[in-house]
């Protein structure tokens, strides 16, 4: 390259890098560029010789709300009509992105959002001029076969949508369900027509689509992974890559929306910087942002060059836009030599060392992942206020922390409600982390409640011991009428002051059932539903370290054995913690990993030695008792997590969240030990 | 024929229907025959000429549960047993039988049930002789592609499994989810081998198999369902039907499980029916039957012949076993015309009158369906009594009358728990409708827990006011203190009695959100959360009408307006009833059956007259009202239909049931009204 040469381009990387932060700008603040500033833009590329044709593309990564229709159309022209400014090619946005991924059984029950959706095609179609885009769409499916919609791709330009693209691989399994709304196409199936029906047979051909002399080969997520999704085989009979590179494009597009959890943007990785070395092509990923209920959009969509280098990646979980030159991420090979990936293998885990390893890892995104499903949740459904309920204990603590980074403090209030069972310790520890964290704070005792509740239930008793001579020997009806009673307290203020209560139960609890149905258990939102307490513990460490006011959380509430303060041992006198009741949570946590990564059976685990018994001396009949009691509470809890509030969906393996799992409350008696031949038999016969 | 083999067919006839009994009895007392029983049964058999080869076929509707194998395998195996010493050549299951249907997740989580029931098909296929039968299991999918399992048939019987059968259409929609676990199989596809890995290619390569002369052809539930599922247009891309017919059958035979809803057992009456004249070949289909959690199986197992008649008809909701001499099924059409049948058309629902049919369709189904359903969850989650809130309303009152005709008068414990603003004829009704069903009954007032809550809410509010100046003008913490108190009272009774509280709600309160969170919204199961109430008034009525003891809902109840008690208008002091705050109920229930049913949208609604205006003045303005807040009160509902308790699925369009209908709390602000192009215009240059 001649200097002058080097020169321009540095000047154009400039000019790049400050037109990426201004459209990032515009998005995060809504606004569109006045007529005046589209100019200057416009001046400005032609005066730094930039023009429509040059390969450039912008990835724009949006936090769309599913159905929110005119919402994600405005977001996504705000983009275009800058996009067009500068003279960009392309413009691409995510999986669906008008409707907003995914919209669930919605579409099906209103087709009003899919035939609404069109409309607004339309529009933002006919807006165009020499920019294009590609904009994700629930495509109307009128071949005459098959479920209501396809899930497409437009690309709309010159006024008007141009082509078609329908994705092949839908996914159908933990949070993903597109099999219920979505019809797969195959390219090469003869027949298409889309739902335009005037211009049939043309649109649905290829793949791969030339704007200005390159070939973009258009994948929509899934389309992708074949071969690398959570399941020991490959998941589908073919391979869309195959079709597409059959049709000899220069450059490979992914529109997705691909959830974040555990370890997954380094799979997501991996997987394209191998696809991009396998195809010798560069690769464009757009990806999602944003938190929809249970399931958090991390964006990170990034541009790899065709010897498989990650040159571009935009933000995690923040909007975010970036624009790329196209032609500068060809022929890499000439300037690098690649590095050979292997996919997926970095997140292999098959020894139980690795199970205390995760639950240190990743505790950066986990965090961010954890602000982001809070902001989401309450931007989205209109509150701005939290109110919750501060134990002193770990997970209220962590909880508190998270509400304050993702609301500010002054939008939290926690309150300590205790009651003669509470440790004066517990509510000083209270008071002082909501001191350090600067929120609202108001002691509240029980007390008066709990003595009417026990009045009142007394004299029901006096009367019902007469019909139902037999009370339950197990009733632990008082030890959860004081965490309903706190529940309905928050509930209470929640409801005057339009703050939404906090659910404050760890992944442990849900699993074990240790939390109560309307009481600790129940709230707007569970942060912490799919960390176990051994991580929760882990990203209070990490908190009070890397936070930039550390040590938020008292040193007390972190070495404190995690208990609810419900009961009191009846020979000892002191409170009963959760590990007395239960078994040492490092041996549920394990439980919790190996059955939602491992898949292993009670035998196996039983068979294999624990990490907690590397530490400690654990007698088999007493590791027997730990895994018997932990899947009979396990039964018994379905019904809990049914009635549970969505879960911030985070681990790598697996979750109880109702979007990603589905177990049944009827089937608690399932014998989780299992039988051998011969006990079968003889059960049969007896 | 002539005179004796009338006779003899006659004295046949007569046992075979001895014999019906005597298995039904076997299988709901869960006991095999003695050694000298099978004796006497054989001999019975042979004495009359019946032997194994003569074509006679027991058709199994058992109440199974999923994961729960020993207790599966041995309700197979009673029957099985007793099929052997009857000498019939084959006992036909329901689909996924020794598994139960759906496992859901729980197979995938957990591979281990999966393994367990491999073994369980061997133990029993050992025990079999002659008598072969039709198991459905969870197959590994060892073919290297796809999902984990095949929803697949064993043929078993001489000691081992002699062939297998998959299934191939796997529904996904609505409460069904086979595609999560199941990978769809083709017959044809070359390459294929089974879970014995040494025995490959041999055994998937035809769906029909051939027993004692006669060819049966294997369909399993919805392979016979193409063309005929709820969407317009068929699912699938090809049709099992013609792939089995192929292999020239002469019966057959369709193992399911296929829930009920509405109007359902008509539809699959018509479609067996359809089939068998269609095809010219008798058809034997056998339906699970039982509830789990949210969906209820109705068994009523059937079979057809040639013509299309329907020769034989299980029980509805109950365990029952048939024996058919299939070879009297064919030539029907010697002796009898078949009459033509259309399938689906009876169930086609377009005009708003039938909107009213359908709200007093289908009542005595109705009322089995919630028994089964309040039967199998409180027997399957090991629970008798149940408890409830008694406020002298019609939904307490009609889930009070199911409680009792489902676990018995001496289960139930009805509480009133009148606040100073419940009337006291609301009291006396609770009461008398406790008397009129004998059940226990106690009034609490909950008076003094709302002074203390108040109380405590107030001195949280003297400090909170100072953090958070705004109180929300709109909260309703005072009416939702209320329906939380006594929810809470009913959960500590609950817990002291091992009783289940039970919530009230109907299907209009779920889709308005008049219902609380916490409070009556709460228990454990919602047995007419998919009952609209007008609905709930037409079930009032027939049952009133039609229980052996009659009016047992006290005739104020029925006519009183529908209301909460939870406070005054603040002009006239009186209390606020629902169709005072919200909308007229009839008006309101036929927006959910036009969304659910009819699919419309807004405008469409607004454009098209209700029922509600054939009767009363209704102006555009008022309906645009009360559309709007439907709308607006929906969106903010679905956190309500999150949390809420399991509910029976009753209806035909649709339901609010998680298992059935998925929707997004976070896009809470759908514009249901639309746009027009040009309001979109605008909006996107705004």
């Amino acid at each position: 390259l001649a200097t002058g040469d080097t020169h321009n381009l540095n000047i154009q990387q400039a000019l790049l890098a400050q037109w990426e932060s201004a459209i990032t700008t515009q998005i995060q603040t809504h606004q569109l560029l006045s007529l005046p500033e589209q100019l200057i833009l416009r001046e400005q590329a032609n005066t730094h010789g930039m023009s429509v044709g040059d390969g450039r593309v912008a990835l724009a990564q949006l936090n769309l709300t599913p159905g929110c229709l005119a919402q994600n159309a405005r977001k996504i022209w705000t983009v275009l009509q800058t996009a067009e400014a500068l003279q960009l090619d392309l413009a691409v946005f995510s999986e669906l992105s008008l409707m907003g991924y995914s919209p669930k059984d919605m579409i099906l029950r209103f087709p009003f959002l899919a035939n609404e959706s069109l409309k607004w095609l339309d529009v933002l179609a006919q807006k165009t001029g020499q920019t294009h885009a590609l904009v994700g769409f629930a495509e109307p499916n009128t071949t005459g076969t098959g479920k209501p919609y396809f899930n497409s791709v437009a690309l709309i330009g010159q006024g008007k949508v141009q082509q078609i693209f329908r994705k092949t691989l839908l996914p159908s399994y933990n949070e993903f369900e597109d099999t219920r709304q979505f019809e797969s196409w195959q390219y090469g199936t003869p027949v298409s027509t889309t739902w335009q029906e005037n211009e049939k047979n043309t649109r649905v051909s290829s793949p791969v689509f030339e704007l200005y002399g390159r070939r973009y080969g258009v994948l929509i997520c899934e389309d992708m992974w074949q071969g690398h999704s959570p399941f020991k085989m490959p998941l589908y009979p073919s391979n869309p890559m195959d079709v597409v590179l059959s049709h000899h494009p220069d450059i490979l597009v992914n529109c997705s929306a691909s959830p974040s959890r555990q370890g997954k943007a380094e799979k997501r990785h991996r997987l394209c910087q191998f696809i991009a070395q396998q195809t010798g092509k560069p690769l464009l990923y757009v990806n999602q942002v944003g938190t929809l209920d249970e399931i958090a959009f991390d964006g990170a969509s990034s541009v790899y060059t065709d010897t498989g280098e990650c040159l571009v990646k935009a933000q995690s979980f923040q909007e975010d836009c970036r624009i790329i030159e196209t032609d500068r991420l060809k022929c890499w090979h000439l300037h690098r030599q690649p590095t050979p990936v292997q996919p997926d293998s970095s997140l292999e885990t098959s020894s139980s060392s690795s199970f205390l390893a995760l639950g240190r890892a990743d505790l950066p995104r986990a965090y961010a992942a954890l602000l982001q499903g809070i902001r989401d949740y309450f931007k989205k459904t209109g509150f701005q206020r939290a109110v919750l309920g501060l134990s002193g204990g770990l997970d209220s603590s962590v909880t508190a922390v998270l509400l304050v980074d993702a609301l500010g403090a002054e939008n939290v209030a926690g309150f300590s409600m205790p009651s003669d069972l509470t440790p004066t310790q517990n509510r000083l520890d209270a008071q002082q982390l909501a001191t350090h964290l600067g929120i609202h704070f108001c002691e509240v005792s029980i007390v008066d409640s709990l003595t009417i509740a026990h009045q009142n239930l007394a004299s029901v008793c006096q009367a019902m011991d007469t019909c139902w001579p037999l009370r339950d020997a197990a009733s632990n009806a008082t030890e959860n009428i004081q965490a309903i009673t706190r529940a309905t307290l928050l509930r209470q203020i929640g409801n005057t002051y339009k703050a939404l209560p906090i659910a404050t139960s760890d992944k442990s609890e849900f699993y074990l059932g240790y939390a109560t149905v309307n009481g600790d258990m129940s709230g707007a939102l569970a942060p912490l539903g799919d960390l176990c307490k051994t991580r929760v513990r882990e990203l209070a460490k990490w908190l009070n370290q890397n936070r930039s006011s550390p040590d938020a959380i008292p040193e007390a509430v972190m070495s404190k054995p995690s208990g609810a303060d419900l009961k009191r041992d009846v020979h000892t006198g002191k409170l009963v913690t959760a590990e007395d009741e239960l078994m040492p949570y490092l041996f549920a946590d394990e439980i919790i990993w190996r059955i939602e990564v491992l898949h292993q059976s009670y035998q196996e685990m039983l068979e294999t030695p624990f990490w907690f018994e590397q530490e400690n001396l654990v007698s088999n009949a007493k590791k027997e008792e730990w895994l018997q009691r932990f899947f009979k509470r396990m039964g018994a809890s379905v019904f809990k997590w049914f009635v549970a509030p969505p879960v911030l969906m985070m681990d790598q393996g697996g979750s109880l969240a109702k979007s990603d799992y589905h177990h049944l409350i009827t089937s608690q008696n399932i014998e989780w030990k299992g039988h051998s031949i011969e006990e079968m038999q003889a059960f049969i016969n007896s």
